[in-house]
């Protein structure tokens, strides 16, 4: 049987997110270690995703994961399992978000000293955690198929603040009224500097494409 | 074109939300208004069910719809274009879930006096709004078959809140890895006591099923 270590994280005492958050980029700028904070809804695939993703590059990267969730250890122990990279179970004790304290909390817990790579899984929720400044390098979001093509026009705020939007499951478009030219028009209109790539987990399909993006970001980090 | 009122929302000035959400109880019970808060992740199919269901009951009570979200009049729109009931749209301001003071607020401005029944369709999102008592007399969460058999594990206080758990989206059961009876028993140690029925809103399936549990709960109300 698998077992990663879960972490309690409470809530932070800082009264100022965004100062804290740039105080952690900081500190994992001097450590050369990049972050990369994952927000979705519930579902949409983030777990399976990372699967994918970090078995393409584990080769070339050292990579944690830290799995952010209300409860449960179901993610941590799946990527455990099935990559094989250090991973580290975070509870939010039922909070909606991560913030930069939280985030601190769970790097501590990981141990950055032997890594490159970290991705933050964050809470499955489109609304509070696009509120809350982690001290991520990057943010990334992953909307699927079955979600809808409007749903940029419903939460606004996690599409104009993530970097790269990875729409997920496009094995499934047959099955659904998902108009993609739509979503991508609807996602530029939230940001137009997003960089999107399709992929579908389950096949694979595209995971290379979001493995090349992050190791060029990881270069231009490190250089 | 179609055109619906929109009322932006503002955060409560009302310290102890249980007593104001209560006190609502107490003033629908006095004018026979039935109010279900209806719950999901973001594209788990609120809108498409409200739809086909209200088009399966319009004729036997009177129906209305408050459609809660952050930004964007589509849902109000797509009710008001697909039923013909009185819709109202209310945008929250950036705020992730409803409480009583804000549902009052709708209520007020959709006019409840010729009305027996409303569903107010929440800011799609399985944790905040399983937080808030919203004064409603059903709580209601749609789990759609593309988010996984695993959400009961991952959001405890929704499914444990829910009096009806709508299971949505079966129709795509032969595309997806979704364990039924494994996702029953997960909702079920949340929630012995909660109601299932699996639907597809797309099809149709299950809509009778879901129309009579809502008749026979107003029927209930009422007496």
């Amino acid at each position: 049987m698998e077992e990663v270590r879960t972490i309690l994280l409470h809530r932070s005492v800082y009264a100022d997110n965004d100062a804290e958050a740039d105080a952690l980029r900081s500190y994992l700028k001097d450590r050369g270690v990049f972050l990369v904070n994952l927000m979705s809804s519930p579902g949409a695939g983030k777990t399976t995703t990372l699967t994918a993703l970090i078995n393409s590059i584990k080769n070339k990267v050292r990579v944690g994961v830290m799995e952010a969730d209300i409860d449960s250890d179901v993610d941590a122990l799946s990527i455990a399992k099935n990559t094989g990279v250090k991973s580290i179970q975070l509870h939010t004790g039922g909070m909606c978000h991560l913030d930069a304290g939280m985030t601190k909390s769970g790097l501590d817990g990981i141990d950055i000293s032997d890594l490159d790579l970290i991705f933050l899984e964050n809470v499955g929720n489109l609304v509070c955690p696009a509120e809350f400044d982690t001290g991520a390098n990057l943010d990334v979001m992953i909307l699927s198929i079955p979600e809808g093509h409007d749903k940029p026009l419903k939460y606004p705020l996690v599409f104009q603040k993530s970097d790269l939007v990875i729409i997920n499951k496009i094995d499934a478009l047959p099955y659904f009224n998902f108009d993609y030219e739509k979503c991508v028009n609807y996602i530029k209109m939230r940001n137009k500097d997003a960089t999107i790539i399709p992929i579908s987990a389950k096949t694979g399909e595209g995971i290379d494409k979001v493995a090349d993006y992050f190791l060029n970001k990881l270069k231009q980090f490190k250089e």
